[in-house]
C-alpha cells in the first residue's frame, strides 16, 4: 500500500509516518520509484505499537526505539529480548551518581538480593529506583527500599501471571510484543488509577487539616 | 545570590536556569541591574523540586508548569491545590475519543462511582486510564477496568497514608509540594520496582516456553 493508504488505516498522518522511519522506529516502506514507497500490514501492526508506547505509555522517542529494538533483535534469546525490553524504556544514566544516589543504588542492589531477584547489574531500573529513593529523602520523607517489600511482594505475584500470559503467545515476536505493550499500558493505567486515588481521597478528607 | 551562585548550589547549569524561567517554571530573579537578577533561597528549593519532576518524574514541561501553577495558587483550598496538581500531571487529551476509547471511559465512569470515588468530572486521569484500557483491547488483552479492584483497594489504603502525611505538613506550600512530590516519586518508584519484578521472573522462568 502506499504512504497515504498506511496513514489512513492507522491513523496517523504521513509527516509523522515519515518522523519514525527517520527516528529508526518504523522500517523504511519498500522503495516502488523515485519517490515512492510500498507498505504492508507489518507497517500498520508496528504504528500500532508505536502509538500505545508514545500516546499511551508516555515513552520518549529514545525509549520507544531502544524497546523496538529489542523486539526486533531475533538473535536474542526470549528472556534477553524480555531483559532488553524492560532496559529500553529506562534511559540509562550518564553521569557518576551523587554521593546519595549512590548509596541508595547499594541499597537497592543488597535488597534485590535478598529478594531473591535476578536483575543484571546493568539493569537502569536499579539507578532510577535509587534515585527516586533519594530524591524523597532529599524531600525530607522516611523511606527506605526496604518499605516496599509489600508492594513488591504483591508486583512478584502479578508479574508472573503477565510474563505467563506474554511467552503463551504463539510466536517470539508476538510473545515480546505483548511483554513491552503489558508493561508500558498496564504501568501507565496503575499511575492513572493511583491519581484517581489519591484525588478521591483528598475529597473525602474535605479542607480541614 | 546570583544566578551563578544559584546555578552552584543547585547543581543546574545557568542556561538551563534561564531556560525553566522562560517557561514559566521558576520566578524570574529580583532585576538588580539591567543585565543582572538576584535570586533567594526559594528559587534553590524551586529548583530542586522542578529537577525531581523532570529528571525522576519523567514530567514533560508542559507537566511540570501545569503541576507548579496549583502549588502556587494560593488562593486554592487546600483540597483543590491537591486536585489540581493531580490534573495538571496529565496532558489534557485534546480531540475527542475514539468510539473504544470513550466506551472505556464510560466504563471508567461508572467503575469511579460504584468504589464511592469522587473525582470530578473533568480529571484528565479518567481519560488517560480509558485509553490504556482500550489499548488493551486492542492489542487483545482481555483486561476490564473492574479486574483493578484488588489494585484500586491496596492504592487507596496507601492513599490516605499518603494524603495524611502531605496535610500534615506545617504550611500550606509544604503540603501541596509534598504532595506533587509523593505522587510523582513514588509513582516512579513502583514502576521501576514493577519492571525489576518483571526481568527477575522472566530469568525465574529461563528459556524454556
Amino acid at each position: 500500500m502506499k504512504v497515504a493508504e498506511l496513514s489512513a488505516r492507522s491513523a496517523v498522518s504521513i509527516p509523522t509516518i515519515k518522523y519514525y522511519v527517520r527516528e529508526g522506529l518504523l522500517p523504511a516502506g519498500k522503495q516502488t520509484a523515485t519517490n515512492q514507497a510500498s507498505y504492508d500490514d507489518d507497517h500498520v501492526r508496528r504504528l500500532r505499537l508505536i502509538r500505545a508506547l508514545i500516546d499511551v505509555g508516555d515513552l520518549q522517542i529514545s525509549e520507544a526505539r531502544a524497546a523496538l529494538a529489542a523486539v526486533d533483535d531475533e538473535s536474542a534469546s526470549l528472556h534477553d529480548a524480555f531483559g532488553a525490553v524492560m532496559h529500553g524504556l529506562d534511559t540509562p544514566a550518564a553521569n557518576a551518581p551523587p554521593d546519595d544516589v549512590a548509596a541508595a543504588e547499594t541499597e537497592v542492589g543488597q535488597w534485590l538480593e535478598a529478594r531473591g531477584w535476578a536483575v543484571t547489574p546493568d539493569a537502569p531500573a536499579r539507578r532510577r529506583l535509587a534515585e527516586a529513593v533519594a530524591t524523597m529523602h532529599r524531600f525530607g520523607m522516611p523511606v527506605a527500599v526496604t518499605d516496599f517489600d509489600g508492594f513488591a511482594d504483591a508486583t512478584e505475584r502479578t508479574a508472573h501471571l503477565e510474563v505467563g500470559y506474554a511467552r503463551s503467545k504463539a510466536d517470539r515476536t508476538a510473545a515480546v510484543e505483548t511483554m513491552l505493550i503489558g508493561t508500558v499500558v498496564l504501568e501507565r493505567a496503575r499511575a492513572e488509577i493511583r491519581r484517581l486515588a489519591l484525588e478521591a481521597v483528598s475529597a473525602e478528607l474535605g479542607d480541614e487539616r
